[in-house]
């Protein structure tokens, strides 16, 4: 979490949606690193998690993420969490809670979905008083503005 | 639909899961045609409808496809009907439904959910037996092969 909270923090003060999110392998090998880049890339599908799960899919050279674990800032959204299904990511690790955009521990919940074909481990709020401030400051920022 | 079932022909015939998807302007100019390339590409999330929305969208220069409608010959998975969302595609027109993977009017229903951010216009069922076809005599001959 600390290299995505890292991630977040770099992508706030470039004006975008503090966001972070690694792709580790089963040993722990750090397989890519990537933050939201939706203003950048003037792409509403760049999310960070988007980014690091084509990165390390394209790392390892496998169609799947099998036994790969996906640490993110923020819950991630139904996007990404169908994602993370289709690559069938082994394990979820997110930061802030998101009662709003959230696709696993609200709104569709998608991996409860007896249609889903891959249901992640998941283990939310992990530093996420820390997370979460993060988005906090930039909107504070951004409405200040 | 046309282009959109010649698509998916083509991948078919290539060994993908036979799905194509087109993306048209608010004028009717097909700004992007694709097909299934999950095998090829190694890519579970290359969907027709995913290639096609991200060639439309890097084509199209913008952000969101606004007023842009994307033509599938299958009901969306929750991965393809979250970006449509997300890029605000104005219409969505499918073929075949898809009790099993879809998530438009099936499994989550996301553009019924709550926390969605956009809702296209929907309309399903759209050549929906020779759509449906095309799958049935792919999965008819992968079962025999």
């Amino acid at each position: 979490m600390e290299r995505a909270i890292a991630a977040a923090k770099a992508a706030g003060q470039a004006g975008e949606v503090p966001v972070g999110a690694v792709v580790t392998g089963p040993d722990g090998t750090v397989l890519a690193v990537a933050a939201n880049e939706v203003e950048r890339r003037a792409d509403p599908l760049a999310h960070a998690e988007m980014l690091a799960l084509s990165a390390a899919r394209a790392r390892g050279g496998e169609k799947y993420l099998l036994a790969c674990t996906l640490t993110v800032t923020l819950e991630p959204c139904a996007l990404c969490a169908a994602a993370m299904a289709a690559l069938r990511v082994g394990r979820v690790v997110f930061g802030a809670y998101d009662p709003k955009g959230g696709a696993v521990e609200h709104g569709p919940r998608l991996f409860e979905q007896p249609t889903i074909h891959h249901r992640p481990e998941v283990i939310g709020g992990v530093r996420e008083a820390e997370c979460a401030a993060l988005l906090r400051e930039f909107f504070g920022d951004k409405r200040r503005a």
